[in-house]
């Protein structure tokens, strides 16, 4: 891509405005590609990636060498590296996008009126999607390839440590956009180091941007959702709970919670905190914290749970909202479905709740009470996931509560219209 | 209601800031209240508009000659103006909504997992909606009523005009929400001619507002549109177009245009332009054209146009993208699908577009290429109304790619969340 305003100077807002004008037009044409055309793309992308490993990897020892003088923090070294095994997953992710159904054109709803009129709700693009994320150079093939599959263009702005790798491999979702005859703007990566072209996204490149999607820590996401003048697609933490209700079958209490808390605990999806019900706490609590205490989990409790566990911590008020994303427990003892679901509403982020309980009436009762975008029953808060829901690849989870909540798949990336089909109908 | 606020001092930020908090704090409850209590809150805030009629005409009398005083055009004082025959629509649409399907709790999609997790996506209520509007009284108790029915909170900031006529409207709504032991903080009515309040509004009540429906002209959308920080459900125009396709029915192509065009000049879904099929031009024109000319519609055409219909005005280039919202009518000869399209996507309002023709083919590649709300194929334009989908009544048509697009009724007024059953399932 050249751009006149990156010929002319370094204005990022100039910049910034003629890439969204780039990717409205592009959007037109891209919304229109069939599925074979897309995925002839997506296969040729996987293809470069594959075909240029070593001049990815070239790109990525200057983006270390970078990032190591300039005192990058050794687990952002680790997240910005690739290897021969890593490009392979990138590669493997393109194919996989590709053999996603495609959304676009799915009649999602139809009907007929009494005057005849067959009406359907047809499955279309949303527009022109903005990515901003940070080290990993992956998302630029993940998030490139899953804003194509459902005919959306993409702006996306990677971290400044990465841009040689981002660009490298952007270079092959070029080539492969080529390769399948579709419009290269449709997948744009912001060429700047300038944080200035962020605040451009942020602002809606004049009205071409329809969605932004932060991939990233804590401090991008608020930023983003403070800022941005668009919608955005995200979720700020995930403080998951699990609760075991007093019909919990013990083991599967343990079970789940050990996996919930300890499987990773890097992941939004990993629980921070453990409700138990004041019937239980008794037999409960016990083997569950044992269990949790030798997976190596600090503990921390109330006055409730302390009486019953003693080597628990303290917990204060400070813990019920927090999400660690460490081997660290808050565990509290509540009375009962009403008690726990109001302390996942007073505390919680929204995000993902399990309820453990052979009652399925209380299970149920707990379904409806929580307001959060996945609510289990006897399953790890481990699966908020949208690949565990059989949605493929995603772009993220999103607790907000407008047109995407939870896991947002390549569905979730689209909009609709209606179709409706008439022979001759006037209104009267 | 007594706002602390408005108790102290007639400080518009303040005393919004508590409605806001007012309306996250009711949603919880409103969102788990059954279909019945929704109901009878509906079918008590009927009885209580027929009830107190006297009343409802008092305070609208009061509004009127305020009105005359400010010196408010006749249109609006029509537009404000209640009676006998107004309020008694008033309550039969309460009564239309409460007789609409609920939409809290539907399922909207369901599966299972290779390991056993039963997944569902669930309707929920979108949280808190805010409505602003401008002179007509009767939004008052339409928007309140679908809000509810959706299980949302709203607040209305109703036209400083008809504040009296709003008022006396909105007591009728707390009596049923009272009736009904729903909290009346579910519907709340901005007491305030201060504009500071929309302001307020706008910015989002410091998150306690989750969308904003702005119902009334193209200053108010204009201005809501382009200062909202959250979502917005709206249509700033509607130029819709008929395409006259070169295999259309020339009585039907008569019959849908007029139809389309004059049925009612005033609403979003008339036609503005008239797009004919070169090829048909000299069969179809001159007897759509003269038929509209007829109903008295001024006719502005191209130089194609003129030149076979010479009584034709010459239409500018201000012409294409302009809503007339009167009887007049732009026309302009293409050159197929294609053409007819571009010229939409160019000029549109992404609104409402239909395509009449005997080709079926012709007509879904018309369907595919036209990206607006609502297309249709043999038939008017001025079905654009949530009624004529048989989504009963709606609160606007939106024409944003985001969450709701076309009709907004009752189910577009929700969210979701995933609802996922298992038995002790964790992940690996």
């Amino acid at each position: 891509m050249v751009f006149a305003a990156l010929r002319q100077n370094n204005d990022a807002a100039a910049l910034m405005a003629e890439m969204g004008i780039r990717a409205r037009a592009a959007s037109r044409p891209l919304g229109l590609a069939t599925t074979d055309e897309k995925n002839t793309a997506l296969q040729a992308m996987a293809d470069a990636v594959r075909g240029r490993a070593d001049e990815i990897l070239d790109a990525n020892a200057r983006d270390m060498q970078r990032g190591e003088a300039d005192g990058l923090a050794p687990a952002m070294l680790d997240r910005l590296k690739l290897d021969a095994a890593r490009i392979e997953a990138i590669a493997k992710s393109l194919e996989e996008v590709a053999a996603l159904p495609d959304p676009v054109g799915d009649v999602i709803a139809s009907w007929e009126r009494p005057n005849g009129l067959k009406i359907s709700r047809v499955r279309t693009p949303l527009g022109v999607i903005g990515v901003i994320y940070e080290s990993r150079p992956n998302v630029t093939a993940d998030a490139g390839a899953l804003c194509l599959k459902a005919g959306n263009a993409v702006i996306l702005r990677g971290g400044s440590d990465s841009l040689e790798s981002s660009s490298a491999i952007h270079a092959c979702l070029s080539e492969g956009l080529r390769v399948a005859g579709l419009p290269e703007d449709a997948i744009q990566l912001v060429p700047l180091r300038d944080r200035a072209a962020v605040g451009e996204m942020l602002a809606g490149l004049a009205g071409n941007l329809d969605v932004i999607v932060p991939r990233g820590g804590r401090s991008l996401v608020e930023r983003v959702q403070k800022e941005a003048r668009v919608p955005v697609f995200a979720h700020l933490e995930g403080v998951c709970h699990v609760y075991v209700h007093e019909a919990a079958d013990l083991q599967m209490a343990v079970d789940v919670t050990v996996n919930s808390k300890l499987r990773r605990t890097g992941i939004c999806g990993a629980a921070e905190t453990l409700l138990v019900d004041e019937a239980v706490a008794k037999t409960h609590l016990e083997p569950i914290l044992s269990a949790l205490s030798m997976g190596g989990c600090e503990i921390r409790g109330d006055e409730n749970v302390r009486a019953l566990f003693p080597q628990a911590h303290a917990a204060t008020e400070e813990d019920w909202p927090k999400e660690y994303l460490d081997k660290i427990i808050a565990v509290k003892v509540v009375d009962g479905v009403e008690a726990a679901s109001e302390h996942i509403a007073r505390y919680g982020s929204g995000h993902t709740e399990t309820i453990i309980t052979q009652d399925e009436a209380a299970a149920r009762r707990f379904m409806a009470l929580v307001d959060s975008a996945i609510v289990l029953h006897n399953a790890s808060t481990q699966f908020a996931d949208g690949g565990e829901f059989g949605m493929g690849a995603e772009i993220g989870i999103a607790t907000g509560r407008m047109h995407a909540r939870g896991p947002v798949g390549v569905e979730q990336l689209t909009s609709f219209k209606y179709c409706v089909y008439g022979s001759g109908q006037t209104r009267t």
